[in-house]
């Protein structure tokens, strides 16, 4: 047994639910590769949320789903114009560089979001032959710094991409943090915003390993199936996989989880107000607290329990919390953090 | 429900001991990734397999055991001898070429399986700058074409391949398989026949989702974490896949899974002989059973059941059978397969 | 100084008339890659040579022209079919696999030409995504067995692929040797032909190093600049390559010297049919002899001409001539041919 | 005929002892792809240049340079710490992501320079498998803002690498002028300075397209002529690249050509320092002035001149000098600067 996580939302086990559909899947023979039943399910289900003209594919996880996303949208001398702090760019092991040979041209950012000027502004090389060319901007939708984009912030962005060519792609894994946090459906966050390739993150949502790239434009979807196989990211046992992204879709399992898992984000954030030395970093949007405090306090809570520093020389830690976080974990927390900075 | 599927053993579900180590590593947080206890019982359990020597990773799927192997020990212009029928040359998607960058020295085999020679007269070209040099040998066990290696033809490949400075790489989708026919265990066919990196294969034999890459050769070993990360086959929830792998190899459920699936090839091999105008393609030595019979016969067996054409000029399928297949299954096909041939 | 060298094409130095034309294009600043009027001057003439349709683009070298041709028509998932002796395949490094990321679907061929039906027997995997599409069909003309494909077998090849939805790439790095041999005009055995992409070389036609990959399908010609900056085949100083090849291509100085190199291999054909021991390996369609002869006599020449080994264990060598070849020459060999297998 | 241009030192044209080194080597047949006299030649004078243990390779191209030695010293999830205006990052294409897979971890300077902290900044995720590993640190001499690293200052960065285990690639695309600059010979600023692996820029010294990697790491030099055949950067009539590489490196060629270049460098900086509304961006230190004036004075200055803008918006413009620059033209062009800014 490990003690209490904020490390990640990804500490956290599988929603019963989630663990329930796949059980309920496995039951006599199924065509391999996803030609069944329980991937059709799925499709349908994408549609219903995110709109009639989403192709929803399922893979493995976050990293694998943005390499397929991009993938479709990339040619060899492509670029992509992204966030200095987001995924692709910082913790996916130099996959877009080696897997799509992509440049990222990244942008400084204050709180992860980029601005239509970001876009604007890095469109200079276009049509010169010694540089590459931006024809994707990708966004992380929550941040990695747990900001979320507004439905209108993400719409202003698809827009300034589309009128000079190029595409908007959306990291999604914890979309249904941002849905959640912004008290809106999925299909505002990414359909509706102009996104034209995003993906939907089941496993930090309380899925065992379940994420989707989803397709707006419908040119580009016919290169999943090829994209997907030779990214590694094709599951034999399809079945399973797309079970549980259809059960996170189903009754809102998934904003009855992500919705948790930000308030129990809130509750942390609101008890840090009145202890002294520790400062809140970011905003709270998601399941995710930024917080910075003295290394002393730090490092007694670290014997309690699991989580990481940010930014270690300036103090910044981040808590996340997940579905399955209690209030009274939290609570906990909050005391040994009194203690621990007292 | 689909009619009962002879076409792959991953159209088989879950092995229920299998899934309940799932459910039951499903309790409270732990650290992702792999530096989780399940993820370390695996490490255990492979080396208590495979020997001491043995450093194991549990992967997604096995074209991703594949390339993470592969890339282990190709630089940028090297190649890779392998039977033509091999599963990383004919149905990868080009995953050898385009994430490896590598060339396949493809060889045309009777009965998938290299022989020595195959190896030795492929060397010419070393030192060459206008070739691609050859520094791994990849075979499969249990081959594409459903035959084994024995120990020592697999030793003799390790001696050959050694002798001429290359490495040996097995792709063991099958590797329980190869063994439960052989009648012997895993380490025989691996690291005491001279093999430096393997795939073991948990998908076929009655996991969800679980593969692992082997490596033997400890100067290897550092380089798979950021490998297997940059090549999207790290689990974030790894302890739900390492509980897979361990399952398997405890108390030998892969020989009983391996096994009883090879005893319905066998079954349904043996049911054959007498049926007229069918007759087997390769000997059987597996969960395969590869049979040349009237298209005919095919067509109406496939309004009853799910099995593909393997070559469909010729006339030849394949059969797969997997662990939960029922010998009244395997007797009632053959009862079928009698009538259309008729 | 070196013997006689009958060992490549490429042994032989610069035709005075394209250096002339280099060391008239020294003269002052010119802007670099590309924006000058030499390089203008190159497009006028290609579009001369080639039709209206033709968008030439200079480059460094055979193997770099193929890459970028190969690269326009060419997506991520995509395969080339193309001859087992195609130099792509077998004397590029693996920069097909490596730069390309393209799986080669070789097809063994009895003198190095591809017919229709090679295509359309390779086309079986067209559609599932566990397989490399096939999207481009690559010829070469001459062949690397020095045979030339007549124009209504590339229109028979370059017919049968877009019927597929496939396109016809041609490596021509002996491309006015084959022209010479058929006595047509290059435009007879490129655009009238029906190919879409095809490389023209001028190295081996008496130039320095320059080499025109050529565009005939205008949707892709955009691409070009900034692919052949990409794949290193952007000289700076460009004025210099460019005016090597209209050199080449002005007064039909590609045919004087491809024709006079064919006549030179005729030459040296018909002095073998009275020398017992010797035997044509192929018919004689260009500027290459493959001879099957006695080792002991190879090894006798070989003190005193450069040439290779095409196939050692069968004793069959490869004698190229050139531009620069003389008829006293040929005939001294001839004479020392006799001499080492008498 | 081009007026007069400012804009880089490729415009300039051959000089004239590179091209009558050509022309002698312009004589009978030659091996191809290095294996000739002229070669021979140019190793040994590389050795007697950069000392006993300098491995030298002639190439095509400065991008070509840099990726073939840049691609000995990198694996498959390698990053490479560079300035964020090096070439490699700017002005390639992405030719480093593309052809070598590899992350550019790109830094900000003042004046194009690294420092040892630069580096050593950023080294916190060496062992993190989700980061890419920085291997490489790769340098320009001149820069591209045109400063020069003195050898000390070479040394502190090679120490700093190698002290935490990562080798030091120089880009010296003008390392001629730097060593003019410096008054040093080449071997100061490349071998004695510590650095691992290097390029020579011949192109921009007077040559007609001639570069050299070198390698001083014993260990990697096999692998050069198998990577510079896979990155096309082979010529098969070798000797005309050696040819002028052998002559810059002849009774200090290119420091005569750089020092000159240099030189007329140094003569418009100076006659630029009375010229009001007329600012240097950067220090004079190679043969590249960097200067900020009005829009309008740039503008009535481009219809008499070849030059470009650095930085449009900030009204800062690049004028490189080159061998054949003349103090006349230099002159001139001062005194059209003067009317353009009167």
């Amino acid at each position: 047994m490990y003690p209490k996580s904020f490390a990640s939302d990804n500490h956290a086990g599988v929603h019963p639910t989630v663990l329930e559909a796949m059980t309920a899947a496995n039951h006599g023979d199924a065509p391999a590769y996803g030609d069944d039943t329980w991937t059709a399910a799925f499709e349908d289900k994408a549609k219903e949320t995110f709109g009639a003209t989403a192709h929803a594919f399922p893979v493995l996880n976050g990293a694998g789903a943005n390499m397929v996303g991009l993938a479709l949208m990339l040619g060899r001398y492509d670029a992509v114009i992204c966030a200095d702090s987001a995924h692709i760019a910082t913790h996916e092991a130099g996959a877009s560089e080696r897997l799509l040979g992509v440049k990222l041209m990244t942008v400084p950012t204050e709180d992860g979001k980029l601005r239509p000027s970001d876009i604007t502004s890095r469109l200079g090389g276009i049509g010169n032959p010694h540089e590459p060319q931006p024809t994707v901007v990708s966004v992380s939708q929550v941040t990695e710094l747990g900001t979320s984009y507004t439905p209108e912030e993400l719409a202003a962005l698809a827009a300034t991409a589309h009128e000079h060519g190029l595409r908007l792609h959306l990291d999604g894994a914890r979309l249904a943090n941002a849905a959640a946090f912004l008290g809106c459906d999925l299909k505002a966050v990414t359909t509706d915003a102009g996104v034209d390739v995003f993906s939907f993150g089941g496993t930090k949502n309380g899925a065992l390993a379940a994420e989707a790239v989803v397709v707006l434009d419908g040119t580009l979807a016919h290169a999943v199936p090829f994209l997907r196989r030779q990214s590694l990211q094709l599951a034999s046992k399809m079945r399973f996989i797309s079970a549980q992204l259809t059960a996170l879709l189903t009754d809102d399992l998934w904003r009855e989880n992500a919705g948790h898992a930000n308030d129990m984000a809130k509750r942390l954030a609101d008890g840090l107000a009145d202890i002294p030395d520790v400062s809140l970093a970011y905003p709270i949007e998601s399941n995710a607290v930024f917080a910075t405090l003295p290394h002393s306090a730090s490092e007694k809570l670290l014997q309690r329990y699991l989580f990481h520093y940010w930014d270690e020389p300036a103090g910044t830690v981040r808590w996340m919390t997940a579905f399955d976080t209690t209030p009274d974990q939290v609570d906990d927390f909050l005391t040994d953090l009194r203690k621990a900075t007292a």
